[in-house]
């Protein structure tokens, strides 16, 4: 039985960045959540899929338990694809093409059996279909919504409307200031609070990320690595491990949040490390709990006492 | 008696920024580490101000006991004079004027007195001038080289025949980048420390600060600011509040180091909440204390178990 639904996109990615190529790779933002998830918890998803989806990918999918009950095949469709790449820095995507194909009709439908799913991922779609997910929905007990700029420039209203019916709010640093017409995310997360939800977390990429809530600020470095091979589904595989983790867990405290975000991070790097899913998809919980222990090594500080600052 | 001597600039800056503007304030990057150094040692200065230089700022840094044997006063000449201002998004100081006036033909004199300091900044100035500093002196402990893009781009060998010299380098990370020509700032630190220092901090402004060693590796945020009025200064007093807590405590432990970057990191926050030495020159030591625990508090979490992380 899933506790956990994630709502977005199924894809097959062609990516070029300096360290190589992958051509029809299991991408999008279901596939990265999930799978992230899948070491936590049971997730299940909502996509849709074309007939010409490969057969490995949905072993991949299958072999990590993800529940695919709210998977469309349109089996005269074809997937929707993304081909990009990325320059030497590494830090903005370029997109060659997007073919929509069976994304372009596609409304998300949750099954009966997963409406009471208690925690729930809305990935990165158009806000319109977010909210439809929302009405099908009986009174998630944490729901996240990640969004993008696109969104916030074409579809700011829709989103917002979301963002009210939601208790977490995913951006990144630059969709925040945008969003909020800030410079300063300290005062962009206030806003964002204002709106309703419990929580925001704006993430930072190599910066790592914050995360808000009335009462309390968290800030989480990213995981050091020396090589990035590619960076596609960085985000995704964040918002699935913090959530997965999460609804793991099934406790809703200050701590139990903090740590989701560094698992979060942890998982994040781990994608970044290979294309695809090379390395997400086959990964051993010592791998993420040794990968999240060197987190909090890198970040220790010991008290800082009095005497020593007022010492001449 | 001074255990830690701070070689750089003494200015006057007329700053403007979207929250107000000052005129001939006390500035140079010797002003901001020595008082920031001042909470936690005793610093002296090596720099040189012109006759012009105002009573009431030489009584400022007479206040907080900053041993001033070192500074060459040059009585028909003009004190160095900045004149900038900063844009809505405060990232990046715009020059509008650098008058050199006696900063033209300093070269730095360290007192006899002063040649056996244990600690050493080497502010951000011509590498040159940081040689012949290093020139003068008897086996420093510890010094510390800062420099900036400007010395990058123009003396690079000789910066590179400093950084041989010193134990910590404290650069930006866009000079990291530019230094060691690679995005990866990892690896740009990796890359600094085979020129011979023992550590290498990478600041990073509103992202915080990383600091490497050949054996560890430790990351800090910035303190959280909703308003920040000037940034001038930050990195000089982030310099200085770091060697100073260092010098005070006399110790070169990994714990101390890590302590000395959040201390540095504090003293920096004070320094961007008002114009000049504004906030910087008028703490409490229970001020400083009570920013690092903030910190503290800011980047704890729990260690993340196994049992959980592999909770299906």
């Amino acid at each position: 039985m899933s506790n956990m639904l994630i709502v977005g996109s199924v894809a097959l990615d062609n990516v070029r960045t300096p360290f190589g190529e992958v051509t029809e790779a299991l991408g999008g933002s279901c596939a990265y959540a999930s799978v992230s998830a899948s070491y936590f918890t049971r997730p299940a998803i909502v996509a849709v899929i074309g007939g010409d989806f490969p057969d490995k990918y949905r072993r991949l999918l299958n072999k990590h338990e993800i529940d695919l009950s709210g998977l469309q095949v349109v089996p005269k469709g074809k997937t929707f694809r993304w081909r990009g790449y990325y320059e030497y820095d590494m830090n903005q995507a370029h997109t060659l093409e997007t073919r929509l194909n069976v994304f372009a009709d596609f409304h998300p439908v949750i099954p009966e059996s997963l409406r009471k799913t208690p925690y729930v991922l809305l990935g990165n779609i158009d806000p319109d279909l977010q909210y439809e997910v929302l009405d099908q929905l009986e009174a998630p007990r944490l729901a996240l919504v990640d969004t993008m700029n696109y969104w916030i420039e074409g579809k700011q209203e829709q989103l917002l409307r979301v963002i009210r019916r939601c208790q977490i709010v995913l951006l990144n640093d630059a969709e925040a200031r945008q969003l909020c017409d800030t410079p300063n995310l300290q005062k962009a997360a206030r806003q964002i609070l204002k709106l309703g939800p419990q929580r925001v977390i704006i993430k930072k990429g190599e910066h790592g990320c914050l995360m808000f809530s009335r009462d309390s600020y968290f800030t989480a470095p990213a995981y050091p690595l020396e090589v990035i091979k590619d960076p596609t589904g960085a985000g995704d595989t964040f918002a699935g491990g913090f959530l997965g983790y999460i609804a793991g867990a099934n406790r809703l405290t200050e701590t139990t949040f903090r740590k989701a975000v560094i698992v979060g991070t942890a998982m994040a790097s781990f994608t970044v490390e290979e294309f695809s899913l090379g390395r997400l998809a086959n990964l051993k919980p010592t791998d993420i709990v040794r990968r999240c222990r060197e987190l909090k090594e890198q970040t220790h500080f010991p008290r800082v006492e009095l005497a020593i600052a007022a010492k001449k």
